[in-house]
């Protein structure tokens, strides 16, 4: 028994009182975030569960969380003592949430299930009614009803907003909504996804660690734009402008908990919103005010996938100013290394974000840095300890995946580094991902094409020799956004969102072999267009990062000509962007670093 | 005016007599074959119009026949004097049927639409009454209405059917179907794909040209069996045999024409077909009959694809016997070219078909054979034509693409002959597709992986060429069935069907260049599982086609190491077991084309 069955033994007096048979707890925000803020993490505060993708269920006499094989071992470590079973997903035996309250209820009369309703989709709690069939559970939406327990739940964030110049306006992008709507026939657009309104009106603050958003809603109309964003009393200077400003430019403010009450009087209105980031609650109110829902996916999500000429500059500046960054921490490891000083993991993360909490333009990191040596780098979603984290020895592989939030731009790179010695097998690893990482890199390719339909150029020299790597390639990534974005992405899943000129995707290839050790290289690519022929339009990538990868863990032999040659290519670039911004001995050993290696090849 | 638009004119008569406003007629049989017998030619009667997917709407006052890209030019020559106008499909700005009927009918009161119910989908139908939206047109299904004017209309063919062993006995694969319709809660299945059935029943005919189908119904309940085909009086001893063997099997035996009153008292049934091999008229039948119809894929799609030992043996041996006809037919095509004899397209094409039919267990071809010199091989749906044809030069590319049906397989091969002196370009764009054809050939996969995601490593070798093929890269082959078969495919639509060991594939990459000259090279590769490790479960590919490349015609410095050692190792497995089977000097001719050639590159 510990604090966290206290909680469930409490949230379960509460369902006695209510008469409510069941509750689904999901680790959503109401914005279908997929990284919620601190007051949003009520699965970590019932269970002590941390992982990122998790739901929960407490019957009377069950209490279930659903997670899937990212999490296992973790979650079977986190729960010990908390009364909470762990039900694995993304297993061929597995049974989800609607199947498992259908089997549990099935035959009960109208069983009473409660849902946070400001904390769970729209699209889910749908999926939970059809698993009944016929004999449809009632489903009772109490938002924020965790607060009668979690009586220490911290508000809702409120950090300080500020504008950024993206390239473009916040007015034409207002007038894109109104065209959208106008051609499908609606009054309005509701916009529910964080970093679709940050784009939409060029506002960031902080309220989510790592995601540069503003916690609110907005809502389009012909003549209106309804910013739903004011918490408490704003006293930071960078708010007040903010607000100023827009408001001058005629958009209305309310407050963020008014969006219920202002669009329960829009009925008659046509309404466009996407329902995969839309909450339960304002669903049924919607529904409910005679209000007309066109659910669609939200255009923002393309548009802003497509980075402008500003965003791409910017990220290629922010990419340099990360590329310092990078060079001198890993000119730190290797020096520190040599000196041999005791290195921990954590020690490393800390250097890290040390060296780019200096760089100019610096938000914050675009993510929680995942520091690895040996067999930690074999876990793809490894959480670097605090206290007692590995140290680092001098041989075999340390991993470090990385990135920063800046004001013109996000970065996201993953370097892999031979300590000494290395196994054969290490240095093949090593090679095959490299191989991988750049033949998609290079990759030249038909305008339309997806990112499921290049997948295989990262992983066919990883297949040759059955290797293989279980996440994806490659992800979407936000202009000072979120460092996942989408509609496009490069992994094995058929997404049928062609990759465009404009877009950014990263491309990740990986092995990992448990209790051994983890390679993984990461560049972000710029998809770019290249010149048209008879066949057609053809699209490439620029790497937009800037950093070297360690050739010395290279078997040489194993690259072809091509690849030798873009690896070059590729060193030469960042020596020549990079070598002017750095002191005289940093540039010396990034020169070494980026020597040309195609004249070593057979 | 010719007699196409006479016929037209008739048509238009009978609309009159019967008040229909519009006829919709597409080139479909009752069976939604994807190659008709001569009797469903509906379109080619009416219009002349020749090429395989063509839909016709005639109205009081027009009359247009839908068709695609590969077809324009063909159907502006064809259609020329018919009054028939040609629509374009698979263009931006194309109109489809559904929506061009519901532009030209909307305002009107319930327009009749007439179609031909047997030789019409159920699925086309149900589209085009969606696109009237709340003003449905009423359709009448008037099944075979077409003979009133095509008065000497072709019978339903008969041709003499038999037994094949195909390793597997048909009461297994009833039970199969028994066990499917008792998991769907069905009481039986309907099955109408001419392919599925041959398969169940392991018969064949050859009902229509290149596809060795017995025309026919099968519906399997968990007491029966019935296959309604009985024609008129059979006389040929083969099917005598056939019908008698079945029927002791406990097959019932129905006349084809019947199977419209057997179901319509089928009433309290609940029967499983697929909506895509099923007509208009029998689906009208099923639902006003009071027959529960589950619609859904036909699970033999998926059964017939993944071949048995048994199968796989015989598509090897079908291989062994058509590569001997191929390598005759090449070298008698050098020989000949070298006397400087004169060969047309069509003569090369009757000499090759001479040569397969010497062939033992030769059932005929599987598909017209395309024999292309120059230009014509850049239409990669190119009609050799009977007079005239081109006369192949002793310079330049030529291509066949030809495919014989055999007791034991099927075979569909591609080769592109140098028959003298090559431009550079000719031999780049040759290389480059065989660097495509060789890296899909010797791919390396997980289990689980669907087609179109390894169709780009047969493209990247030419995209990093800024060239491309409009065609799939591969389409699933049947055992002695059709050419064409799914589920599976190697192209650029996202088909989720996973590839499996004991399916076949084609790998026919090209390059096509109007006006000059076209490549593609063709072999059939059978998908076979390698030794699992702890990545997984691998599958590869075992090329069945054996007959020589030829290596002349090379730019051996494209080719990477691997490729390279691919090649000569699949030439030494084209001699090792073709050389054996031939006289001493085509024996000796082909020791010469499979000679190695990796030593030669630098």
């Amino acid at each position: 028994m510990n604090k966290y069955s206290d909680r469930i033994a409490s949230l379960r007096a509460l369902m006695r009182s209510r008469d409510w048979d069941a509750v689904i707890l999901t680790g959503s925000d109401p914005h279908g975030s997929e990284y919620p803020a601190e007051r949003y993490k009520q699965i970590r505060w019932l269970t002590g569960f941390t992982g990122e993708a998790a739901d929960l269920v407490v019957t009377a006499d069950h209490a279930g969380l659903w997670t899937d094989t990212r999490y296992f071992i973790q979650a079977t470590e986190q729960l010990e003592g908390t009364g909470v079973e762990l039900h694995k997903t993304r297993v061929p035996e597995q049974v989800l949430i609607p199947q498992w309250l259908a089997e549990r209820f099935g035959d009960e009369r109208e069983p009473v299930l409660a849902v946070d309703g400001a904390s769970i989709s729209d699209s889910f709690v749908r999926e939970i009614i059809s698993a009944f069939g016929p004999s449809e559970p009632c489903i009772v939406s109490a938002p924020d009803f965790i607060n009668y327990l979690w009586t220490d739940r911290p508000a809702v964030p409120q950090t300080p907003v500020f504008t950024v110049d993206s390239g473009s306006d916040r007015s034409s992008k207002i007038d894109r909504l109104r065209v959208f709507c106008s051609e499908h026939a609606c009054h309005g657009i509701l916009l529910t996804a964080l970093d679709q309104i940050a784009w939409v009106l060029d506002v960031r603050a902080s309220d989510i660690e790592f995601n540069p958003f503003v916690i609110s809603y907005l809502l389009v109309t012909e003549d209106d734009v309804r910013w739903f964003v004011l918490k408490d009393q704003v006293e930071d200077p960078d708010s007040e402008n903010t607000f100023a400003l827009l408001s001058d430019e005629g958009i209305t403010l309310e407050r963020y908990d008014s969006v219920d009450e202002f669009l329960s009087e829009c009925g008659g209105m046509t309404l466009y919103t996407d329902p995969s980031t839309l909450n339960r609650q304002l669903s049924e109110l919607l529904d409910n005010s005679g209000v007309t829902v066109y659910r669609g996916a939200s255009p923002v999500l393309e548009w802003k996938a497509v980075k402008n000429p500003f965003e791409m500059e910017g990220m290629r500046q922010a990419h340099i100013r990360d590329g310092v960054a990078m060079v001198r921490f890993l000119h730190w490891l290797e020096k520190s290394m040599q000196a041999e000083r005791r290195i921990s993991e954590w020690d490393a993360a800390v250097k890290l974000g040390e060296f780019r909490a200096a760089v100019a333009g610096y938000q914050g990191d675009s993510f929680e840095t995942i520091s690895a040596y040996g067999p930690g780098a074999a876990l793809p979603h490894y959480v670097t300890p605090r206290q007692d984290a590995p140290v680092l020895e001098s041989r075999g592989l340390y991993l470090c995946d990385s990135g920063g939030q800046y004001l013109d731009g996000t970065t996201d790179i993953t370097r892999t580094v031979p300590l000494g010695d290395l196994t054969s097998l290490e240095r093949e690893d090593y090679t095959l991902v490299l191989k991988g990482h750049i033949d998609l890199a290079m990759a030249v390719f038909p305008a339309g094409t997806p990112g499921c339909r290049i997948d295989a150029l990262a992983r066919e020299p990883l297949w040759r020799f059955r290797r293989n790597f279980g996440h994806g390639t490659g992800h979407g990534v936000g202009w000072f956004l979120g460092v996942h974005e989408g509609p496009q992405d490069i992994r094995q899943n058929l997404n049928p969102a062609p990759l465009q000129p404009g877009m950014i995707v990263s491309d990740e290839p990986g092995i990992y072999r448990e209790g051994q050790h983890g390679v993984r290289h990461e560049n972000l690519l710029l998809c770019v267009e290249q010149e048209a022929n008879e066949f057609g339009r053809w699209l490439a990538f620029e790497p937009l990062t800037l950093c070297p990868f360690d050739t010395s863990a290279l078997d040489i032999d194993l690259l072809e000509k091509a690849e030798l040659e873009w690896l070059d290519s590729y060193h030469q670039k960042v020596a020549d962007t990079l070598c002017p911004l750095l002191p005289d001995d940093l540039a010396r050993w990034l020169q070494q670093k980026c020597r040309k290696i195609a004249k070593f090849a057979h």
